[in-house]
């Protein structure tokens, strides 16, 4: 079809099996399973990163963390990067960001090239190539400091408006409850049982779904809007009806094992030794986290199928692609760990369904796709879906607009990468690293995981066909040592991949060739009739000859005057 | 001492050995030698790619090519990519370019990030980083086309001026002879032997000679200065009294053998049988084109000699530096060869001679140094003697200071890395390779040299101690299987270093140590005294409650008035 919009919809922190059509035991996802009857349910999609600033930039950019360098949250993308906001807009579709990209601009950079931060070139420059419709990173601090320390982000201006009356009502209200008539932050897990002090209508996710619905209405297309939502994301608190929506009943068992814990890996035990492992290692901590993330997922679902429903009364969903993602999983206490960073399936695989009304894509709709995917692929597939050829040289993703019309490319990808720069955390501190070393690398191929340090220390090797749970680590068995060499591989290549001639098409490649010739430049040419006379005429012809004054350089070329020619 | 002047000076395609303090049998340069007297000669100082463009590039950023991008002659290095220039004026000290860079400016970059080309931030970026005194970088073609081909760089200008009147005299007088009448083109190696159609004076390396001194005696400092010659670089020509200064007898004996060919690395045969190679492998071209390449050579020792007397008359001897370098060697029929392009010592080793009146470098005078050496180690070098810290998220190379000091840094780098990107060349097509794998590599760790191509084609493997004039390729060898694995081991390490987290020095990592618990935000911590009251106070407090109409809000939350606040 001749022109599409793409909403592009990412959730933070969510885990690919807390979808029911991911098979989840008891959370029903119903909107997000009515995305996958339309479409395709990719269940090999894997994070740059399993962190929310590096993943977001490599997604936003189409390139791996180590070509664009921002490797952890907040860590500026230099100026210039090119962006899928630039992509897109060269190929005549505009890109708008609603909600969060964790992005930090490069403001030495920008100084340096005086690049004005309030200029267009600035604003785009600032927000990762996106056009701000509304952008709120959430997670706005306490905001109970004294005075309640001061925050103006558009959804606390929201907040205001609505009468939550203090100066950090994302703290106070969205993410706090109340008990015995004090605050009851939900920056503590303890609290997560709690229901939100707040409207379930002015919570987060329905805020940012009516400014979603808001701007689809008044946009003239083609169009990418990426609405990028706070939540499931921590602090882990829900407002009611969904706080007590679920119980320790619906929680599936614990993907845990004692042997993870024996001869462990050291970079691996210096995370399962830290703070937040600990905290969700505490039963009565983590099944209260669980459910109030099942009960923010199910929030998002609601929210979603309200979205969906607009599409259809507007018609707009027979000219929309629906994306629906994550930027990496959440631990929940599995493999003795919290949060994110290391790269088993529950923190790097990711949700990823895509939908696209192409009657192109007729084959495919409701299926699921093994592929091996990484999320830089979604860059050049918008670039084609926008009718663009993907500029390959600075792309280091690959399109999957194949895979959506059921095509399987014979020479499709044989491993995914992913990457961890831990510098600034406590771990590499205690592991006693070098801020350059603390890099660690995940090479996947669908079979065998593993996950090299830069630190020198020993790789980690899962085999999931014969442990899908990721429980036996053989990075020091000899058995695996051809699967580990093989992996090894495929890391050497990688990186010795060509990911910075960005300034160079394969289309400038190609007109340069011979270039110095057309411009008279001859090398290694011996005699004048080597190349033929309708070459050599450009470099011969009647002399003329400068008047030398010097007795010396007369004996050599004599003296003739400037003015003379000799034929 | 408190402030230096650095007078940087490259010739181009000047080969290690061609100057008598480097050995060479017959070519004097009594004025390299004067400067190696006063300094440090490194014997091992390799370029990252042995060819103009990307060596360069890699010189001015302190960078790698793979990490710069700008691969080959005037592949445009990407806007904002930080250089030399850049660094030193952030230390106070100006830095100019006089003469050749082969830089191409990014336009396509420049015009998306709104750069005007004629502005000051505009002009550094086209000149990669420097402020441009004259830039010329030779090389005018035929000039010869119908109404002479119009050319106005700087130095044809200079020559129109001198009443050399053509449209393009460097083609037609500085690179060009006359026999019967007529032109006889420098840009054929048959014509190497007759002198150019030029008063000395006003050949290029005298003008740019004088042009130095020129911006010396107007220089306020510190400043450094990029003199950068185009010779001895072909057209292989020179004016008299040096086209015949030298004979056939003077010429040094070939580096040649016939184990070469036999069972030849198939990039190696895809360079060897080209064009050049087979002009080169012609005893009477070959001849003329090296008495040319040695009148070059010497009348760039006189002319070195005429600046270094200036600088002595003005007593700017006393506080500049001088740099002696050279952007690649030049084959001139050695390993079947002509040009650059691969990485035997004769191409990818360069003279470099730093002579810095620093009391703290008078134990070194005179020396050799045979540390290992990379080209980009000039940048951090010149940072430090600018007084600057040299960046190390940004630069590659290491600041040479301590060994002109005479240390030897205990942990010194092991290897050194060179590469080559031969995509636009007909190599590449000879060797059916795409052009992104149309990249070379090498190793060489100061005794083994490793060449490994991305293509897929076996590596090149020399032993230089038992095997210095590289005439055994031991690629193939198991005796030399690990030496090989251990390059190997360094190449990888190499292909996984850190290299574009370029906006994060490691004082903002140190910074970002924490950041997110200082801005209020926790992490999987569970209840509100794991942190101890001081902490949590900001987390807690009196809490508001707003009004819930509906009931099962209030169910929840109770239906206290927004303004109500209960103690």
């Amino acid at each position: 079809m001749s022109q599409k919009n793409i909403l592009f919809i990412m959730y933070d922190q969510l885990r690919f099996d807390y979808l029911s059509c991911a098979g989840h035991m008891t959370l029903t996802t119903p909107n997000f399973d009515r995305v996958a009857q339309r479409g395709v349910r990719f269940t090999n999609a894997y994070v740059q990163s399993p962190v929310c600033g590096a993943s977001r930039m490599s997604t936003y950019t189409g390139r791996y963390v180590a070509s664009h360098g921002a490797g952890w949250n907040k860590f500026p993308i230099r100026v210039g990067e090119v962006t899928l906001g630039d992509h897109l807009r060269q190929n005549g579709m505009s890109c708008w960001l609603l909600g969060k990209t964790h992005m930090q601009a490069d403001e030495e950079g920008m100084a340096r090239l005086g690049i004005p931060k309030d200029s267009i070139i600035g604003v785009r420059q600032s927000e990762c190539g996106f056009d701000p419709w509304v952008r709120d990173d959430g997670l706005h601090g306490n905001g109970w400091d004294g005075d309640y320390g001061e925050n103006d982000g558009p959804y606390n201006r929201y907040l205001k408006e609505k009468g939550y009356d203090t100066a950090n009502p994302w703290a106070t209200y969205a993410n706090g409850s109340v008990e015995n008539g004090r605050l009851a932050s939900g920056w503590f897990i303890e609290n997560a049982d709690k229901p939100a002090n707040i409207r379930e209508e002015d919570s987060e996710t329905p805020w940012l779904t009516r400014e979603a619905i808001r701007f689809i209405d008044q946009a003239t297309g083609p169009w990418c809007a990426h609405v990028s939502f706070i939540k499931p994301h921590w602090p882990y608190i829900v407002p009611a009806p969904y706080h007590d929506m679920y119980g320790p009943d619906d929680i599936q068992p614990l993907i845990r094992h004692e042997a993870e814990r024996e001869n462990a890996n050291p970079v691996y035990e210096s995370f399962f030794t830290n703070k937040i492992a600990e905290t969700f290692r505490d039963d009565e901590a983590r099944n209260k986290a669980i459910i109030a993330y099942m009960g923010l997922i199910k929030q998002c679902d609601d929210q979603l199928g309200a979205l969906l429903d607009h599409l259809e009364a507007t018609g707009r969903d027979r000219d929309t692609v629906i994306v629906l993602t994550s930027d990496h999983g959440d631990y929940l206490g599995d493999h003795w760990l919290g949060e994110k960073d290391l790269f088993h399936e529950v923190s790097v695989k990711v949700p990823l369904i895509i939908a696209d009304p192409d009657p192109a894509c007729d084959a495919t709709r409701g299926t699921a796709s093994d592929a091996l995917v990484e999320q830089i692929d979604l860059a050049p597939t918008f670039v084609e879906m926008a009718g663009g050829t993907p500029p390959m040289h600075i792309l280091e993703g690959r399109s999957l607009v194949p895979l959506l019309a059921g095509e399987r490319p014979a020479n499709w990808r044989q491993y995914v990468i992913s990457e961890y720069d831990y510098a600034v955390t406590p771990m590499a501190g205690r592991l006693g690293m070098a801020s350059r070393d603390a890099r660690l690398f995940m090479v996947y191929d669908g079979r065998y995981k593993m996950m090299h340090s830069a630190g020198g220390h020993r790789p980690m090797l899962f085999d999931l066909e014969s442990d899908p749970d990721e429980y036996h680590d053989r990075g020091d068995d000899p058995a695996f040592r051809p699967a580990l060499d093989r992996l090894y591989g495929y890391l050497h290549e990688w990186g010795l991949r060509m990911s910075q001639r960005v300034t160079m098409s394969e289309a400038d490649i190609d007109r340069k060739k011979g270039e110095p010739q057309r411009e008279g430049v001859l090398v290694g040419v011996n005699r004048e009739d080597d190349l033929g006379e309708d070459f050599t005429r450009h470099y011969t012809g009647p002399a003329r000859q400068i008047h030398f004054e010097r007795e010396e350089d007369r004996r050599v070329l004599g003296g003739l005057s400037s003015t003379d020619e000799s034929e």
